[in-house]
């Protein structure tokens, strides 16, 4: 099923390039530093229970796909909030996916599935209502083995690094005990602090409290709240082996507020009295904050706003977040970034990574940020746009003005783990592709054009993240 | 003019693939489920009078370039609305055109008319000063031909089936002739509600009295209203065939309100006492309100937003709508459309189609939309995007997210007759096109592709359209 | 460096009609009827100094990139505003270009410097850290030879007309001294009023005052401010030979204020007590009077809005105006125009070019506005759009709509002058190659391509600027 060259151009002249181009990349080890793989697979080490399990419960790129043509969550074996029943077979799981292959045609969720069904578990038959089972019933098999373990896929996946994301709240415990066990795999933590950032995530008032539980802070005081932030941070860095912290707002706002009108906004978000719009600012002001501490303790910033979250509200009820619901919007960086970048943006040992949903603003506002700024860098396509068009148009729209170098390398950013190869894999080859053009229209020579592959691929990521 | 690989890229793999799928496709019959041709040229199966009555006079994409350019359109025989002179030689027109073909260069206007002037009247020159009443004279020879009237056409065209749109206040007489004519061409209505839902539609409140004379209700009350929108909707079914509705709204926004809310502002509407800014809301309410009716009758929505409409004051003064001065804005969807998919997203047995002028929706908001909610699907390339690269930017911007099969096919949503075989060619070979690249960069295989081809041609419109 | 076919496609079938098209056009003479040069070079006819003084201190091209990832300002040698001290030594300013070259890769400013390099100064060598010094020396000793004085270079660039830009305020002293000196190089200016009509510019009072005095009108009153622009262009167009106004405004708000409106906003301004909100409705308003002033006067009038000057406060303070801090940001001109063209939108002998950074606008606003209103014309790709990717999406999101003709042909915009050369020629290369596409794909014939590719290079500038 995987051509050797795939997503390379079909033109001669380019392919030929995209080969020579991507046969320095394509065995690199993978960096991924930023994810949301679980970490517990690596500190257990247990075998995954069956393919529905691994391909389709947990992935909203597949399952949202099969619901929007009609096929119930429920019968995907999508886990209910209620706890209510939910097709438990994973079997017919598995079929409703089968016979529904169709719908993901010219789709990255079907690149990705076949690279791993093809790589990872050497099935070499088109997925179809005809062949689901066998190919049930083969990686299945597979999944008892002990080479197909987690730690066993993620050193046969060549990665060198993976970065997990975590609350403040969490205690990291699956991150010590994977260091404690003396695998020698290197999984990180990400500190994304939304639940104690964000006075309209659900619980903040508990969260906070937890938050000062968990440093020994007072996070009743805007003072104290700083410092048990600053406190969660160093466990991270310590603990977790943390080099950047994660920010998913629904928008780029900032703030720079005065210490006492952020206390007052903090006062009004503990005691639950905060307005929407009082919140967003809080929310802004809190990137600054992040920023200022990013200065004092290095950890990289990453920037992912622009989600419309739980668009569903039925779906949400029924089935919680994260459940392909979540939609996004046209999102404006150059008045939302002000003040953060009045600021810190001509700091050179602060590394920001700008990410969008909006590709409207990467020729407009990210390329002319990040070429400017020298705290800015621009982040991969992301999510909806971690596609071969997507990407395309990502490195067509920004390296004129931001180059490669205000970029970072890729970001699988997945919570599957048998995508990550496939997708490291196709970014390697649309880079490739679009250097192989570059070079075929003598728009670049071709040793510089392999040196700008592996950057992309390798060293990129390890730089920007610190790694 | 026409070679028989236009618009097939030019990289010989993929040409060769793009003319293995089109061979599947060239010669199906044509859906063409909305549109603005007029039902009396089938009805009455009148000869059209001339070739500028024909190609130039009633199309704006064609009169719009001219006046652009400084041409008059008194001068191309465009109706005032006064009644006062305009060009009435038709010859004298047609030249304008010829003089003028040059400005149409690399413009889909141009690709249609020649493509109608080569199959439909045999013209083998280009058009220009030179030739102009060479091919005057060859149409004009034709038109007078039984072979070239409208039944005629529609025959040879390999129309399958046309919808042309009608308000809820059209008796239908034309389409009722068609049926008792018993000719066999299928000719339907779609249901367009705009002038009595919109309240600042040109003579709202005698339209909603007209509603409630047609059908029977009091129009006077909310319920009677309702009712009476009802009525009209199972009567656009039964005598015109309708499968479908149609919005024509300046935005995208919807409302979900109390019914005593909604009673309120139609109380407004009806007084003449609306502001604006109620008059969007009770716009965004009558869309809910006919989801609501859809879930019963069965009804498809389309919802066309978007268009700034008689942008130019004094052609709209001079000559009235449509006269090329509408113009596309920004559109937003996530939250325009949330009141409405709150209530009706989630249904399966609903399809409501959004269409664009706003191509940044298309990776960002529409295909994240209709690639989770049931109810949803993604227009085709609208308007002014109606052409090859728009074609190409949609499928390129829309596949990743929402497949293929969050799609409809194609519309081809023409008043022009002629072009209705050009542009569903142009559709067709531009599917090719793209597919052909998804094949030659190994992202799809052949015969994925080729199923793909034909559901894009045929098989999604029918099913999407109910017909 | 510069291969023959760069920037043509590599697919053999296109690339050999592309070079076809270029043998028409490569060797025309340049028309750059807007840019920022300066007037003095050619007034003096004196050596540029050196090598780092004509690439990199006045470039901010270059110079943001390096900025962007750490090299500090001051060590490439841009002023400070206070005066203070910054590397004086222009190898060492050149040095840190050269180290740092690979961050150009894949940008236009590669690509610009390139050309300039060979072309120019005959270097052969990619420049480096290793090639820096040998290249500076080989620059440096031809700026002291008279075949590279500026006037020998307009020559040899075969430009046949330059258009820089000045205030209403500059004495034109550098375009007198051209005309008096006898050389037959045509360096016009263009009226560029933004210090007197945009109440927030620095110093507005104390220009509008200095405009009174070169103008000998009373410039307290609305009627003699009126009097005393028209005076300036009259000026412009007498001595700098204007043949076009430009506004870089922030946005594209126009208005249409009744005479007492406009002059109590004037008032205000004069004052310095308008409001944020008044002083845009009167930049919008200046539109509009500069528009009727053009209908007097036959300027032609170009709208340059949507960027957010002086981002950066901190690089404002220190080293002033454009230092590569402008960013682009979302513009809309569907609304903000309309005034401007209820008023004059149908005038045929006016003629309006609009820019854009928003890059979304192409194929939604623009492309349809300059479609239907005889006034209107779309500018090219400007600015960081001014690059093969930006003129390719140009057009192919203007041209389905607008056609070629309503375009203007290419801008340089620079303000370094040896790369108006590079940046013409691939304008015309990409030109070339986006019409080699359309013949090669069948969608137009090359005896009309090469009409097209002769048109953009050379007639349509000539034209629109009424040169």
């Amino acid at each position: 099923m995987l051509h050797p060259d795939r997503l390379f151009p079909s033109d001669p002249t380019q392919r030929d390039i995209a080969r020579r181009l991507y046969a320095e990349v394509g065995h690199l080890p993978i960096i991924s530093p930023h994810g949301h793989t679980d970490p517990s697979w690596f500190a257990k080490n247990e075998a995954f229970p069956n393919p529905a399990a691994l391909f389709v419960v947990p992935d909203h790129y597949a399952f949202r796909m099969l619901y929007s043509q009609g096929v119930a969550l429920e019968s995907l074996g999508v886990p209910r909030t209620d706890g209510g029943a939910v097709e438990s077979d994973p079997r017919k799981i598995w079929r409703q996916l089968a016979q529904n292959w169709h719908l993901f045609r010219g789709t990255p969720t079907r690149m990705w599935l076949d690279h791993a069904f093809e790589t990872v578990f050497g099935v070499t038959e088109r997925l179809s209502g005809a062949s689901a089972d066998r190919i049930f019933d083969q990686i299945d098999a597979c999944l008892q083995k002990p080479e197909f373990l987690p730690r066993a896929l993620f050193e046969r996946f060549n990665i060198e690094l993976l970065a997990t994301t975590e609350s403040p709240l969490d205690t990291l415990e699956h991150h010590r005990a994977i260091r404690e066990s003396g695998w020698k795999g290197r999984v990180i933590t990400a500190f994304r602090p939304d639940p104690v950032v964000d006075p309209e995530f659900e619980g903040f008032q508990a969260n906070v409290e937890r938050l000062g539980a968990l440093s020994g802070e007072n996070t009743g005081t805007w003072a104290g709240y700083l410092a048990a932030l600053r406190n969660r941070r160093q466990y991270f860095k310590e603990v977790g082996g943390a080099t950047s912290t994660d920010h998913g707002h629904a928008t780029a706002t900032t703030a720079d507020l005065s210490d006492a009108d952020a206390e007052r906004l903090f006062e009004k978000a503990l005691r639950g009295t905060i307005t929407a719009a009082e919140a967003e600012i809080f929310r802004g002001q809190m990137l600054t904050e992040m920023a200022k501490m990013s200065l004092d303790d290095g950890l990289v910033m990453q920037i992912h706003p622009g989600s419309f979250r739980n668009h569903n509200p039925g779906v949400f009820e029924r089935f919680g977040r994260d459940k392909g619901a979540d939609i996004p919007t046209g999102t404006e960086y150059v008045r939302a970034l002000k003040p953060l970048l009045d600021r810190v943006g001509n700091e050179r040992d602060l590394t920001i990574i700008l990410f969008t949903l909006d590709e409207t603003s990467y020729a407009r506002e990210l390329a002319p940020l990040a070429g400017h700024y020298p705290a800015l860098r621009v982040g991969p396509a992301w999510w909806f746009h971690d596609s071969p068009e997507g990407m395309r148009r990502y490195r067509e729209m920004i390296t004129e003005t931001a180059g490669f170098y205000n970029t970072v390398g890729f970001n699988d950013d997945t919570r599957a783990f048998c995508s990550i190869p496939a997708r490291h894999d196709v970014a390697r080859r649309v880079d490739c592709a679009f250097l192989a053009r570059l070079v075929a229209e003598h728009r670049l020579e071709e040793d510089e054009a392999a040196e700008v592959a592996v950057d992309l691929a390798y060293t990129l990521a390890k730089k920007a993240y610190k790694l």
